[in-house]
């Protein structure tokens, strides 16, 4: 299907389906099957999914990341316990409550500059442990990639996992961009994630490409006790599952996943690049998966949102935010370029 | 995509997507879209479901039957508030407890034989209003069609929906299979719901042709104060929305719904037909819409189910259930009438 | 101090407190001690309730028998499983929904004659065991003694403990009148619950002459896991303890409980003997503990009332309830029967 | 009662019970009343406490500050909203996540120097308004007094009231300690709240004289709509409520409240100045109600809380808390402080 208009830049959740999970889609509706992932083809398409995790690793389909981000935690957690986050994380920004509201989790927030955590971060939460009237930290909860656009190097997940299990925490990561960072660092998702010692993943395929699943992924399976019951009760049971995990299927097939992120990656670079030199735009973090931050002079960010959808991050700091997705082209890159070259380059002639 | 293995009876969630459907989804996938239901095309479709409700009414998305259920008694209640519902409903016995978890909405259960409820069973339930020791009813839900594959006549609605409002309770309608009752009663879904007095109705697609989607129907918007935030924390909102509308899209164009609603009642009134004769197999409720019950010789269960998928509803009663799909064909029922009467027709000869 | 008035037959809960209660409490009345419970007097206290229940029990004061019931409920169960109870039971119909709503425990209920449950009726819910869509059987709660003013014999106590722990069930004892059922059986309050193979047990002290105060007892200390932080979170942490402490001190102190309960019970004893031989009043359930239940003529009850204030238990069946407590007298019992013979006897003569 | 024994600094939770609040409960120890605060007694108790707080307010009595906190964030906030509130609060750091957990109300915290929060900071809060992906600000909580000893003048609660009321927030205050606020301001226990704007105010007893009771009270009784189910349900209804009452009774006789925390105040101001001049002992917040906060050598510590329980407030800053109660004497001051001066004073000669 051709589409004239561009693409912009305001989401990764902007972007369409990637023809080959259509596709995948069309290839199992036909016939019966049964209902609620009790057919065998999700029930292989799970086993494969697990399989890029660990040897042990169990995966669930769910619906969406917040879903997947609220389960890991509940899983997890005792009702007197709670998870350690950035305060830039999205589960603590973005879910409208849902961890503290659905799964009775409550956050227990660090700040963090760049979106990262790091075990002396966190240890500032390991605090009053055993006292009853303090909510015990059970879980460390970080992005990969962060909502920062910034990549846990494995070596840095293997000191928050160090740290997390001396503390008897588990760790979780929330990949809803999980993808980006494997494609990032030119690993496997399971060396972007539980190779390094993550217990729990939240690994996302919507974002990237599918139409609407993401999957729990546990490195232990002890962890998992008692999951299938705990889907279902938080309204996460699909019942003709055999479509989302046709959707799976080829996020798997030839690395779909990781042909997707590194393009969408690489379109953010190539943004980066093609920027370079315009004085009053100002590259504001590290450009090291799909993002890239900026900030511009607070009257031309309307201007520029006309031609391109995308978000302002920080307001007051006149900061925006560009995400690259998996159909972003290069071509809509370098229309985008232009337009904020000529925009604010001329003044810095 | 031709197939030559028969469908089962086990359930119309067992069945395929509809190929009006597929492509409706495969129309959207062009381009960007605003994220959570902020584009245009979303916001149509919406308005397109609500109006089949009434003209006031508002629709919203979400991902599945559970989660209708559950938002719409949790947009209705306060926390020390209950519903009223048969003993059989799904709520009650199939949800794994998520209205009283998920919503705090506890069931205020009231025994029925064929699954339906009267204003008469409901008021057992009006009972210590004011007493600040029991759950005050807020809510009466009624399944249209049941779960025992009944449905209301729209002057029962009504009797049930005077009753509901003289006592200051919401009427919902658990409508998975709404469209199998508009299709049995040839009204509109309207008709089968709202304008016989419900106040919210959560109007299946899945069950009945779509990839996966339900919708949230307030008849008054004012109920629905507050539902974007409810969805969005209850884990409901599918970030490419688009998708969800698409299916909906297909679904009221030229009427699928009521096509293919219309066509799975008809395969069990056919089912049910080409069983009269046959002594040893009984019909033991009402067929008024897709589904037939019957009781068999415990012992040629197991043999017929080898043959074709269906589940056992009373174990006791050697009671089983078959489920007619919107893609059961007449050759299927046809089969499978042919194997029944094999196996328990010859004896009655 | 004196009192001109007579007391009435609405509720145990309408009495007053103990003087030795008041008496523990002035005692400990000095100096400052340790808030939370971590004083010295509080833990032997606590020690000395625990060991009424077993060696290795574990004792928890709370503030009222809702809290003590819900909290054994939580403690017992994760988000999907449910307790089996009677439809009469009072978690089931006195509790506004607080065992759903703050422990999200789904009751499962059973229909009982006579407030008891018998092994044959929670059968009935041992159903669908391992089926993630229904909540999964935990707890299997019964109250002694029970609403209806019955008692289980130790050896039905037994029977539910065996059929109980045979399907990993907790049986858990509502025993806010436990002190009523130990005192009409004649054995202590570990035979009446834990020694008969109940695990957790709600001790209730405030219907029986404390000023309010209730204990959670673990017969098994691995049930209590975590139960510090459950009590704090759900805000039954007092932080003066030890006036709760003291309490129990005066009520362990010489079996003042037994004391308290027997008078109760032979109160109620008392008042069915002195109504034998009213045709127009209808004793209408064993009299085992401290109630009464009886039928009246309609028209009568109202007239009573206003001289002595006790409840109607069933409005449709005319059947009224009363209630002995601690306090009640004798010259209370007859000075009742006899209004009662004047308004009810005469016409019978 | 002779105690030879002094009272430590280590909170006003350790205190005992005023004799006239043991007295007024004595006095109503007498005949049967109506369970659940049905009886006259409680009914006149409450209206004088709502009396306190304006024409219009309405008061419930809960067992703890806890409840209290939690009770009143749940009345203001459906589901998606949370409450706005210092990081230091006691409802952020040392409720166990209750009121998250138990009334679904997430915590928007500020960092604040003093305990305090103004307008500036609340409005870092007020963000995203109308976003379904954040949790919407309902409620603005302020202690009063606060954590850490300070006092809001009247002024600063106006300003903090027009602000939320200009955010259509309401302005709740944790007044477990209000008492000490209005002795220390001088004024009425409405103008230290609700005639400065408060809409909700936990109203405390048990830390300034009572066993145990505090009190929700509504300045606009439509606040308070729907909570007498709430307090059920959240297992807050005691059952001899008329004991609860009768504390407070004897509370607001005579102002006992001012006189109890008056004295508590007087003792934290003496302690204070006792310790003028000694080096190595830094007062380091402004000393407005019963609480002083000093550094010492973190060494000096430990020995001091062997003569005098006390606790450490912040380990790494070797900051201590020493919380004089409504019990508190001169002369426990006076042998505390000569104590310090003994092991601190010297090395300063």
């Amino acid at each position: 299907m051709s589409d004239a208009r561009p693409r912009g830049f305001a989401s990764d959740n902007s972007a369409g389906v990637h023809a080959s999970v259509l596709a995948a889609i069309a290839a199992v509706n036909h016939g019966h099957a049964l209902a609620y992932g009790h057919d065998p083809y999700t029930q292989e398409i799970e086993a494969r999914v697990a399989a890029q995790f660990g040897d042990r690793a169990r995966a669930f389909f769910v619906f969406n990341g917040s879903a997947a981000n609220v389960l890991s935690l509940r899983a997890a957690c005792r009702p007197w316990q709670g998870a350690i986050c950035a305060e830039t994380a999205h589960v603590n920004v973005d879910e409208c409550g849902a961890p503290e509201s659905v799964a009775g989790v409550k956050l227990l927030t660090v700040p963090s500059a760049d979106g990262k955590l790091t075990p002396q971060l966190a240890e500032q939460r390991i605090d009053r442990i055993g006292d009853e009237h303090v909510v015990q930290p059970r879980v460390l909860t970080v992005s990969q990639s962060t909502e920062l656009g910034t990549v846990y190097q494995p070596a840095e997940l293997q000191a928050l996992a160090a740290f997390a299990h001396e503390h008897d925490l588990v760790l979780h990561v929330d990949g809803s961009r999980l993808t980006n960072a494997a494609a990032a660092l030119g690993v496997s998702l399971g060396e972007a994630s539980t190779a390094a010692g993550a217990d729990v993943v939240s690994f996302g395929g919507t974002k990237n490409g599918l139409l609407g699943g993401e999957a729990v992924v546990f490195a232990d399976p002890a962890l998992a006790d008692g999951f299938l019951y705990l889907r279902k009760l938080t309204l996460q049971l699909a019942s003709k599952m055999r479509f989302v995990a046709a959707q799976f299927d080829a996020y798997l097939t030839d690395e779909l996943w990781r042909r997707n992120a590194g393009h969408a990656n690489a379109m953010a670079t190539r943004l980066r690049d093609a920027l370079v030199g315009i004085d009053r735009v100002r590259i504001t973090r590290p450009v090291q998966a799909n993002v890239v931050f900026a900030s511009l002079p607070a009257e031309a960010i309307e201007p520029l949102q006309r031609e391109f959808p995308f978000y302002t991050w920080d307001e007051r700091a006149a900061e925006v935010r560009w995400m690259c997705a998996w159909d972003t082209t290069e071509s809509d890159v370098d229309a985008f370029a232009g337009v904020i070259r000529r925009q604010l380059g001329a003044s810095s002639a």
